[in-house]
């Protein structure tokens, strides 16, 4: 049995990690900062010197510092990595990210779970100021890895956490992808071709190189912080979802919120009404 | 007198730039690489690990790793920098661009002259490998200074080289830019926020930020890379092109030109008809 259930609690070593703030604003406009139009809107997440508006920081941009966790996946167990899908995502703040800064991360596998046709390994990376030891983020993120399920271990936490209720959205947001989005966005870091070469992307089964999961994420991100949090990263507690089918880079994605007090669930939606990312909740403050 | 005609001839230390992958790749993106339809057209430029298609390096790349140059500009005479406007601004590629590499860059002042209105300071940068010291490239730029004209000096070389032929153009490409290229294009090294604080933009009498004038440039180079030399680099061998008016982002960019055996006249023409780029010449091999 290639993934090993006795590995959750395992941790990782600390890594360090870095970031500019051009890191900061090449991620911002992967993610489509500064394509609404007037293109101020995101001055604070896309410049670095307008004036009366310091830079700010996108506060999913954690999910890129925090990658540097992952590597507690390699205590999971033995198998092929090509199998391996983003099922979810979180990030929680414990303060607004600076435009630069250092990081040390350390990641843990916090749960594998057995879901028949595949498993599931759980993580939780926690990143602390490098200089302070001063806690700075936690990013969680589950991978679902086809065919390594079936051994008869635990199904893991229901599915049916932070489902839309069955009323219209208090609010709903649009935001179009681009064509050539994934161009952009995987100079932040993740360069595999599934999102940018046509002929690996064939091979996958895809008529058309596929969005970035983490993408359509900080899309959905965007949205939630214009909408939820006056565009205030300070006010950006959390912010978990869970990916449910892909996005083609051209898409429109609707980013639907009910909201209950500081805490709001919330889905992505094709423009062919499909979601795409489903079961997300986000709290803030007020 | 604040420009110094006798400055001519005067060189800057040698200066060294290095430049990764990442670097020509965001380069690209942030001239409209990849912005075609469909987008695996400019994979060469935008991608690095693309199945049979080897990275290649825009050949006006080569504006970004020259600026190391323009140091030479500090010894034309004493002027306030905030009164300069580009002029004209050339390429000359002895060998197409590595995807990373290092240059020993030597910038030198090669004329100064008096337009009346203003001076113009007119340099060149030759940088050669700095491993090897072989030649890599040279690039030339002409800077106009407001008000720093009229000392009754040389008006140096006539403007009416160049000009476009009175027939129809023998090609034309037209390439959208976007209402947030700046904010891609600036991560590139120009961080004027003329071309993304809509407040600076208003101070210099702009209704909003402009294009820069070398991200223009840069569109117009994959015109000519593309309809010229079949988008291959290595038969790029020069181009130079003279700057006549502001482009907003979001105008669309014509570029027509004239063949002539190995070398081109060329405009770049904005949608409402105004000529924004002219008396331009490249040179490329058959």
């Amino acid at each position: 049995m290639p993934l090993n259930p006795d590995a959750v609690g395992a941790t990782s070593d600390p890594v360090e990690r870095s970031w500019t703030s051009k890191d900061c604003l090449l991620y911002a406009i992967g993610v489509g900062a500064g394509q609404l139009d007037p293109v101020n809107e995101e001055l604070a997440f896309t410049t670095e010197n307008s004036q009366d508006v310091p830079q700010q920081v996108l506060p999913t941009f954690a999910v890129i510092a925090g990658m540097a966790g992952m590597g507690a996946m390699s205590k999971a167990g033995t198998f092929d990595m090509t199998m391996m899908v983003h099922g979810e995502q979180g990030v929680r703040l414990y303060r607004p990210l600076p435009v630069e800064g250092t990081v040390r991360v350390t990641g843990k596998i916090t749960g594998i779970y057995d879901k028949g046709s595949g498993g599931v390994i759980a993580t939780a990376s926690e990143a602390v100021d490098a200089m302070t030891g001063e806690p700075m983020f936690t990013t969680t993120a589950s991978l679902f890895v086809r065919g390594e399920g079936g051994w008869g271990g635990d199904r893991g936490p229901s599915s049916s956490a932070n489902a839309a209720p069955d009323r219209a959205p208090d609010h709903e947001v649009t935001y179009e992808t681009r064509r050539d989005q994934t161009l952009v966005y995987r100079l932040s870091g993740d360069r595999n071709p599934l999102h940018s070469d046509p002929s690996f992307a064939a091979l996958a089964g895809f008529d058309r190189p596929i969005l970035h999961g983490l993408c359509t994420y900080g899309f959905t991100g965007r949205a939630l912080l214009h909408t939820l949090c006056g565009s205030d990263p300070a006010r950006f507690v959390s912010m978990d979802a869970r990916f449910s089918k892909p996005v083609m880079p051209g898409d429109a994605l609707t980013v639907k919120m009910w909201v209950d007090g500081t805490s709001a669930v919330f889905q992505t939606v094709r423009q062919d009404g499909d979601v795409v990312v489903d079961q997300g909740r986000c709290e803030f403050r007020s």
